[in-house]
Order: C-alpha cells, then structure tokens, then sequence
C-alpha cells in the first residue's frame, strides 16, 4: 500500500469515507472550494455525445482550446498557455522561471509550497496579520523585497482567506516588481468566482509586463475538479517558452470540450455569476450568528473561520462535522495558521442551511 | 495563432482535417496505433454514469487505481506508478534519473528525444540495421555502451519497427547494465498488444533490478488515447521516489474509472487479444502482395513499410491516402528512417481491406 498523504488538500473524500463510515456520494463537501450548480448540464452532454472521439490523441498544441479560452476572455490566443488544472500552469512556471528564491505571503495556497520544493526555490514568507482580516498591506510588502528576491507569489483572491486585492494594489506591486525583474506569479484562480472579475483581472495587461504570469482555473467555476483545466496568461515570449515545457497531451480530451461553453452568455456561467453575488454574503451573514467562531468576510466561494469556543480545534470541529456527514478544511497546515482555523466553502441555499444548522448542533452543545 | 508543429506525431487528425478538406470524424486513422475495437462499451457506461463525479477532485494518491492496476498486473502496488499517459512516467522517470548521457537503438518512439532535451539528456544513438530487418543485435548494443553511457532506452515492442525482443534478449541488456549501476528505460507499451505478453513483459521481475524502470501504457490496448492512463513499473524504492514527482492530481478522474475493468476475463480485453493474434499476421500476408512496397514482419498492432516504389516518397503516400481518407504514418522524421518508410496502423478486417484496397489503388496506377 502507498503511504497515503493525509487531509493535506481538501476534497479527499476517499479517505474521509474511510474514517468515517459514510459513502463518498453521501458527503457534501465543504473542504473544497466548487460551484454547487455542478457539473454544467452543457457539458455533461458533449461528453456524452464525444465518448467515441476517445480514440483519437488530443490535438498536441491544443489549437481550438487556446483559441477558446483566448476568446472567452477576451485575449489573444497568443498569451494563453492551456494546462492540465491551473496546477500545471504553477509547476510549468517555476520550471521556466529557474530562479532560488521566491516571495510568499502567507497563508496561501499550499501548492506553490510544493511546486518550490520540487524545483529547489527557497521561500521567505510574508506573513499575513489576522488582526488585519489578512488583508496584504503593500507597503509592507514591498518592504520586506530585499535584494535575493526573484518571484513574488499572489493568490487574488487568495486561499484559504477569501481576501480581494484591488487591481491597482496588485498593479502597483506589479509595477515595483518590474524594475529589478522580479517575477510575479498572479494565481487568480478564484477570480471569476469574485463579483467584480472584470474589474480587479490583470488578464488583459500581460503584454505590458514582461515580469506577470497569471494562472486562471476553469475547474472551480465549471464544478469539474476531477476534469482538470486551467491556463497561464503572460505575454507572447513568456508564453511560448512556457507551452514549449508542457508534457505531451497533458490535457484530456474530456477537459478540451469545456471550451465549446466558453461564452459570456451561457446559462451556466450567467447563474453562476448571480449565485456568488449573494450566497457568500448570506452564508456569511448566517455565520457570523453562530456562537464561538469568528468570520472573516469572504470575497469569492470560501470563508475563512476562527474557532473561539475553546473545546474545540480545526481536527475535532473537522471530525464532528465529518460524522454528520459534512467535510471542512483544517486550516492548521498552512504556513501562518494554526489548528484554530477552518475554511468552509459555499454552497447552494439548501446545503449551507443544513450546514448551519449541523454547526449550530455542534457548537450549541453543553460541555 | 500558436505554431502549429506539423506531423511530428501520428493521430492529428485535426491538421489532416485542414489538409484535405475531409471531416475529422471521415478519416480512417491508420497513423496511430489504437485498438479498432474502440472505447470499452463499459468504460462508456461507466464515464456516463459518473459524470456528476468530476465535481471532486481525483484522491491525490490514487490508491484505488494503483491497487486496481497492480492486481491486474499481478504485482505489488509498491511497485506501480500511475501517470497521465506512459508519457507522463517517462517524463518523471528521466526527472528523477538526473542522468547526463543515454543510448537509444533508433529508430524508435520519438517522445525519448523530446523528453532528453527537457532533463539536458545527451542522446547516443545505436543504429538498428534495415538489413536485419531492424532487430536489435545484444551483443552489438552491449558493444556500444561506453562509460559515459548512464541509462538505456528500450522499447519492446519497439515503435515503428513492431519488432519484439524476448525476454533473454532484455534480461540480458539489463543484466549486463546493472554491474556499472546504468539505468534501462524499458518502453512496454505496446507489448499487451502482441501474443506474448506473459512470455515477455519484465513486470514481475522490477523488485530484483535497481536500474530497470517499465514503463506502459492504458491507451493503445483500450482505444482511449483522448483519455491518458499509463503506468510505471520499478522497484519500491524507485516507485516511491518516482511518484513524489508526480503532479498532484495529474490523472483525471474519468482516466481512473478504466481501473474498474482491468479484469483478464473481461470480454473486451479477450476480443482484443483474439484479434491482435490474428489480424496484424493477416494485414501482413496481404500487405505483402502489394507491388512496390516492402513490408517488415509485425509483432504488434502497427506495420512499418518501405517504399520502393520510386515514383512515391513517404509524403506523396501519405498525401494520396490522406486525400482518399486514410492517414497513415510518414515516418522520415524518426532518427534513422528516411522519406521511403511509412508505418500502417493493424485495425478490424473491414478497415483493412478498405485501407488494401485504396493503397493498390494509388500504387498500382500507371505513371
């Protein structure tokens, strides 16, 4: 049996099934962070309709795709590297990059953690204060940039605190970066779940830095973690070098297909878009009602949360959420949290009220 | 627009779409190496059944899948590595290999080179002989390994030349090759599509080889190369070291449904083996007949040809059965080939009769 890695992630619910005697199917996850509308009804049909079309090897430069996505938001096709999950695009971009030393504010996304241990870059972290909500404060960024510095990390919003810089906070470290060729690597792979996309994506700006890499998720959005499709976006020579390292035939043919949805007008995407403008918001409203936690306000489909009622930290919240039958983050295995933090994703209206009402039982229980 | 690469790989169908103004879907694929039988009807039945799914992401360890593959392959899961394709494992194989320099008999499959000049691998080739019909000599490979020599690529049965060694000949490459502690990349990809799979396959003896790293593939055997499911083979220490390498959820999730019907009594698998028994031996004799070609005895599901035909090169044949509909393989782009081979795909009787057909057509035309 291969050593199994633990809750590092969220979503393992093979494992969760395992310790806590309910099948997968009968969990609703809260620990990772998709859209509760699901599997889009558009695309469940164009894989049906394409089983057939598995015989054939995916085009090898994903032509059509790049062309799709490049539409779809609005670029040229030619600052868009399509990849197996905005994963890919991480691990792509540190290989190309070959530089020692990166620039992490923290907490964030564990991935980059990995993808630095696999290509030997050393992180500094910069560390995020609760007191400030986790709010990246510029200034004191660009003060802690000493001279080894090669690559800044950004997660807009970021993971797990659902924190939003604005675009010119983000341009204006951007912009500071440039001058002595640091990178930066902007993972905006919760932005569209955001309801002012538009406004805050430096998408469209990629040709005017020769020093931004942006990675972008379809797989949260379109509720299809398990079809893996994301993409970087940088300027044409970045780009072209980036695409240059990608495996063969990295992406499925199955994940290909999603870009025939790519469309502003679609129903999917519409919904979506109306369901992030309320349900976080609401959840939250809820949630700040529930005794013994703190919540920080969310800004995409996740909230971070505070554990104050002292019987209980992020393993035996997580458990007894687990055995009614409701998955959360443990938060304690991010750099700058510790085992008082959880992260809830949001769902559709039914599930976060079930949810609440489970939490409530929980936290509501006489010691 | 991205650069298109051409037809540096067998099965793009969407530049021969372009090419000869013919649907994609109109094509008779001969330039890819895929089981005719087509998708498992159960795997479509399962991929249908499980679309609601993709909305989780695929357990990170893929510890059902690596049990599912070791059981089929009669071995232990320590000493399995499940990847995106084969072309993933040899990839992480040569990452976690760190070698200078590597032999390669050619020709052969053309993604070693690719993955060579991504690890800054030199590549020493051995020249395998037209005159011996391509067969790799032992004692002649042994005579070129010098002791710059830091890993060997091997591909049984070798792609295009559907040559296959028996096991001896192999053992005794990796026999000899284990003393100064040189790697064996051992390609086994097609080798579940000859007749002497259990005769042939290393598989059961990774555990006594340090140096031996089996790498094969789901694709070709199952028809799902839009799908990507391949596997390595080596030693528990090897395995475990490989497999930290991997990119985190790299396989997608309906790739790990296909782990369901690994079964040696599936009716599938069954049909597929009665046909490799018999159609590629048939194709062969009757490939034979035709005027103007010389065809090299096949071991697997593909055939290479040589064209003697002087009014043909291996462009102008591919072009003349592109334009009737049927790609095949030009093969003047594998080291040690030239622009008189062509490789044929073995597919269902009706396919190749189709496919004689069309081919004495074009060859037996007065000039």
């Amino acid at each position: 049996m291969k050593e199994i890695k633990g809750n590092s992630h969220g979503g393992n619910l093979y494992l969760a099934s395992k310790k806590f005697g309910i099948k997968e199917e009968d969990f609703l996850d809260y620990s990772a962070n998709i859209n509760p509308l699901g599997v889009p009804k558009q695309l469940e049909e164009l894989i049906k309709n394409n089983i057939q079309n598995l015989v054939n090897y995916p085009n090898i430069d994903y032509t059509v795709l790049t062309n799709q996505v490049a539409d779809f938001l609005d670029i040229s096709s030619n600052n868009v590297i399509v990849g197996n999950g905005a994963t890919e695009i991480i691990y792509l971009a540190l290989e190309h990059l070959k530089i020692k030393k990166a620039l992490m504010p923290v907490p964030t996304f564990s991935e980059y953690d990995g993808a630095c241990k696999k290509y030997n870059v050393e992180l500094q972290y910069h560390y995020l204060k609760d007191k400030n909500d986790f709010k990246l404060n510029v200034e004191e960024l660009k003060d802690s940039i000493n001279k080894d510095i090669e690559l800044i990390f950004l997660c807009n919003p970021n993971n797990p605190t659902s924190t939003l810089m604005k675009k010119s906070e983000v341009l204006e470290i951007v912009d500071f970066a440039k001058g002595p060729g640091i990178f930066v690597i902007l993972d905006e792979s919760f932005i569209d779940l955001t309801d002012e996309e538009e406004e805050n994506s430096l998408s469209k700006l990629v040709e005017q830095y020769n020093n931004l890499i942006i990675v972008r998720s379809f797989t949260k959005f379109f509720g299809i973690p398990g079809l893996r499709l994301g993409c970087g976006i940088c300027n044409e020579s970045l780009a072209s070098e980036i695409t240059k390292k990608r495996l063969p035939w990295s992406i499925n043919y199955f994940a290909t297909l999603l870009g025939e949805m790519l469309d502003k007008n679609n129903t999917y995407i519409q919904e979506t878009k109306k369901w992030i403008n309320e349900e976080p918001l609401w959840f939250y409203n809820e949630l700040k009602e529930v005794q013994g936690i703190e919540v920080f306000k969310p800004n995409t489909n996740f909230i971070l949360v505070k554990i104050l009622d002292e019987r209980f930290n992020s393993v035996s919240l997580r458990d007894s959420m687990g055995r009614r039958g409701i998955l959360i983050r443990d938060c304690s295995n991010y750099v700058n949290l510790s085992d008082i933090y959880v992260r809830f994703a949001v769902k559709d209206r039914e599930s976060n009220s079930i949810f609440l009402e489970k939490l409530k039982e929980i936290l509501n229980e006489r010691g």
